[in-house]
């Protein structure tokens, strides 16, 4: 197909398919004469996976492009492509910067009784005890008893995350598995964490504590007879 | 203490103190001169307060303040201040951008069958029926299958996150500790979500795999001796 018809196909402006064929974030389509491609299904799919990056998992443009290098990188293995998204979609500030010893400390206990095994550098090893501090110096250091709960799930959530890549039939496939995976999967985590906390909080808390908005959060059930 | 002291005991350069004094998220100091005022210990709590919330959980000045607002405001129910932490926290574009029918319910599906309970205007509903929606335009339907372990999951977390808010010994404890909570927890599941999941790689994924990248990530034990 044309380029118009990719961007209709699409949804993407042409504007913008030329700016994701010139930043390299779009492989170029077959040359049938000068200035016209021809571009098919797989220049729509890669389309739709720059904008969830961008749009929904928030990357810049630049941080796109290193991620889907990595998919398109010949025998990059899974650990690889991992580490790209993972890196792209971490906050830099929060793993380049260096945390305290005892919050290390405090992240490496967790990893040794969950008996898991992770490299030095691994960015949320890093980002982790950056939290940790963080919970200490807002004078909230009983929230680091967080920590071995939310491991808990957190490893669930992984392993969910590699049952979707093992599923995919390809290497190719299983790389871009892992790229919308870890970066939409942050967003709709936190989403459902929201959720969770609603749904927890209207059950734990008897309705009256809601009177004074009653707009903010509706009765569960089983409190509606205690107002 | 004098201003100088608090920034020496806060470590907050006094600019800083006097920007958030100027913007309402630091409340003034007892007045006991013209241009003094006498400092506490609990501007040096909240001075913290506030580092965390813009250095590590990465919210604006204006977006901080009005999280404090939230927990400064007497009687605000508990679940109203959580309701102004997951706004802050959460990315606008998630939230405001509407979702489609079909995601909305697939969302929906699991919030009953989950036997959650939970309002209509949830930021954390529409934002995950949003990332449903980009796992289905980027062609990777099949993450969708996620969303259920995550939803176990992110129960889970929640679960915590209010025990945390229980143990607090008053109603102004618990505001500033669901704040704390909300905007930093997204942080740590985040940065615990990337370590899980080097640890779950390096025990399915046999040595061989990384050979091309060896710095990437170490060799779990148990498949050290497949190479």
């Amino acid at each position: 197909m044309r380029i118009s018809e990719l961007a209709a196909t699409s949804g993407v402006p042409i504007p913008s398919i030329k700016y994701y064929l010139r930043e390299g974030l779009l492989q170029p389509g077959d040359a049938t004469a000068v200035n016209q491609a021809d571009y098919g299904d797989a220049h729509v799919r890669r389309l739709s996976l720059i904008r969830a990056l961008i749009d929904v998992g928030g990357l810049s443009v630049a941080t796109a492009k290193e991620v889907l290098d990595a998919i398109d990188t010949p025998d990059m293995p899974l650990a690889g492509v991992f580490g790209h998204a993972q890196v792209a979609v971490s906050r830099a500030d929060l793993y380049q910067r260096a945390p305290s010893e005892a919050a290390r400390a405090r992240v490496d206990g967790v990893i040794r009784d969950n008996h898991w095994f992770v490299s030095d550098r691994n960015p949320g090893r890093i980002a982790a005890a950056n939290v940790v501090d963080a919970f200490v110096g807002a004078g909230h250091g009983e929230l680091l008893d967080l920590i071995d709960r939310y491991a808990g799930a957190a490893l669930e959530v992984a392993q969910a995350d590699l049952d979707a890549v093992a599923k995919q039939p390809d290497v190719s496939a299983m790389a871009e598995t892992v790229v919308a995976g870890t970066v939409l999967g942050d967003a709709l985590f936190a989403a459902l964490r929201r959720i969770a906390q609603e749904h927890v909080t209207s059950e734990r808390y008897p309705v009256h504590d809601y009177d004074a908005r009653p707009d903010c959060l509706p009765t569960h059930p089983r409190n509606r007879n205690a107002s």
